[in-house]
This record gives C-alpha cells, structure tokens and sequence, in this order.
C-alpha cells in the first residue's frame, strides 16, 4: 500500500477553499479531509467535528502540550490546529490527506513534512475577493477589513507554496487541484527511494 | 497570447523518450517539437530535419560560434543541440515547445531558462532498459553497453529535474506527461507577475 500524500490548502479567506475541498471529496474516493481544532465561535450551519473541533482556549492549549497536534497557530485571536492521529492513520491507508490551514500553520508543516504538497487558493483578483467576502453575508464589515488586512499579509508569503490555485471557475478548478495532487506524487524530490533503487541497478550491472 | 512552457525531456536511452513524444503531438494540439542538430550518423527510417538535422563538425561548430543554438553537448563521441530560432518563434505563438536532449544540455536550459520544465523519462527498473536496448536491434553490443553505462552516469543527475516520467504504459505515460506540463503552469513560482499584482491590489485597498 503506497502512502498518501499530505496536502495543505491555504488561501485567502473568500477565495474557496472550503468549496473546493468539499469538491474534491464529493468527486474523488482517495481524499480525507484533516478536520481542525479551534477556539473560535462556532458559526451558523457549522457542525463540532465537521468543520472543526470546537474546544476552549485551555482544551487547545492542553494539546499543545500533549503533542497532539503536529502544527497550531493563531489567526484573528484564535487558535486553530491539526490532530496528529487521524492525519497519520489516513496516510497510511493510502489516502491524500487534505489540511486547510492558514499560512503560519502550513510553514510549520512544510518545515517537518518537507514531502507535503501546499497549494494555495486565490481569487483572479482582489476585488472579487472582496465580492466574495461582503456576499457571504455572515460577517461584519469589521471582520471583513479584518480578513482583507490578514489577505494582504498572507499574500507576502504565495511564493512558499508550490502552487497556486486561481478559483475562477469551480468545475475547472476542482479538477486541476485533483490533477496537480496526482501528478506532484511523480516529482523527482518525492521519489528519491526509486532514484536511489535504478541508480544502483545501472551501477551493479 | 500566452507565451508556452518550455519543456526538457531527458531520460535513459531505450526509455522511450521518443515514443512519449510523437504521442504527445499526435493526441495534442499545444504542441511543438524542437528539431536537434546533430554530428551523429542518421539510423535506419530516419529523416533529415524529422529525427535530427544532421550536419558535419564544422557546421555544427559554426553554429555555436554563431550563437545559433540555446543549449549544445557532446554524447557517445558526437555533438547534440538546439536551435535557437524555432524554440523562441513556437513559444510566442503559445505552443510548448518541447526538447528533447540530454543532461548536459538539460542543465544550461536550467541555468539560462529558469521556468523550463525539466522530465526525466525512465523504465522501472534497469533491466527492463535493458531489455529495450537489446529489442530496439540497431546497435551492436558495444555501442548498448555504451548507452547503458552512460545511462548509470545520467542517474546522477535525476535529482536536478522536476518530474520522473516512469515509461511502464504508454497510454497512460503520455496522459500522465500532458497532465504535468499542463499544470506545471499553475506553479506558484511560474506566476510571480500574476502574484505581485494580486498583492499590490491587496496593499492598495
């Protein structure tokens, strides 16, 4: 059984990324969805262990301590974090684990998974990301400027991620992000134990 | 009109590089094959300026001097290399163009055309290549023992490419072939001007 292989989607807030990854589990049988942990408030049409683990601030903190989590950060004034079980049980059975977390959390995963895929969702410009933010309707015009700000600050960091994903039209978008998932398992810095196996084959003959 | 990707396709000989390639244009429209100038003697069924176009030594070294070719090696005794021209003219007109050389020349395309895509094309395992050299029947003993050293010198250099194409399907190589030249478009640090324009956006609101 081959393991799959760690994905993280980060992006813009408005850009798509939860549509899109609920996409690509609607269409494809080889994803699992990492499900976070928060202390943020839970929002409305939201479910505890669907879009996140809804916890405390001490419940997230006791985790951290634990080693429960294999990256955690902060966003907004809250904590948000990956359990470490459910993301190794799922690789190991062969699944593409999909992680939506924010940038802070996806550097951390970079850093220790140097094998994970990251991806990383925008709009085609910043003003439909703006339409997008206003449309959703469940945030205030605070928290929008909030979240354009946390944009700005995010997109100084595009250039860490492997790809990048321009969420224009969803059906496209879906399956160029099952495709550059599927194909980045054939790059060469993912494949070293098969380089390293022809190598010496060709050197014994 | 965007401009192509410039695509490199190196491999083992007897991997089937070729093969991969005449498939690609046959099922695909976006591309355009760079023709190679070479001082090597033309094979049995090949075609001046379809396989290669064949020069002497002395035209192949005007060329360089001349400036005429972006990449140029030497193999098995002979010069291999690129045209300048012809690459330049397909990538305006939005075709991919694709290349297929050697290590040597792979690695100045590297240096000179940072966003090139760069395939290594190998069969499973070595004796499978093996196998490929003795069926193909156009080389005597030596010259294959020749390849296949050459090849177990090449497999040092795996690592300075992008992607491993693992020529075990045909079908399903040539597929998996378009699928990573076509997203490798989507590369976060294939898009930096799309980047610094969606940041400035952001920055300006």
């Amino acid at each position: 059984m081959k393991k799959g292989l760690l994905t993280v989607v980060s992006g813009f807030s408005g850009a798509g990324k939860g549509t899109l990854m609920k996409g690509l589990l609607a269409r494809y049988d080889n994803y699992a969805l990492s499900v976070s942990m928060t202390t943020r408030a839970m929002r409305p049409g939201e479910t505890e262990g669907v879009e996140y683990f809804f916890v405390t601030k001490e419940e997230f903190e006791k985790s951290i301590e634990e080693g429960k989590l294999i990256e955690h950060a902060q966003y907004v004034g809250n904590y948000y974090g990956t359990p470490k079980d459910y993301v190794f049980e799922q690789l190991d059975a062969g699944k593409d684990v999909l992680l939506e977390i924010e940038i802070q959390g996806a550097l951390q995963i970079k850093e220790r998974f140097p094998q994970a895929l990251l991806l990383f969702v925008t709009t085609k410009d910043a003003q439909t990301l703006v339409n997008r933010l206003k449309g959703r309707g469940t945030e205030d015009e605070e928290t929008i400027n909030k979240r354009l700000k946390r944009a700005a600050e995010e997109s100084e960091g595009i250039e860490e991620y492997e790809y990048l994903i321009v969420n224009d039209d969803l059906d496209t978008c879906i399956e160029d992000m099952h495709d550059i998932i599927q194909k980045a398992k054939l790059k060469a810095d993912r494949n070293i134990e098969f380089i390293e196996k022809i190598r010496k084959e060709l050197k014994d003959r």
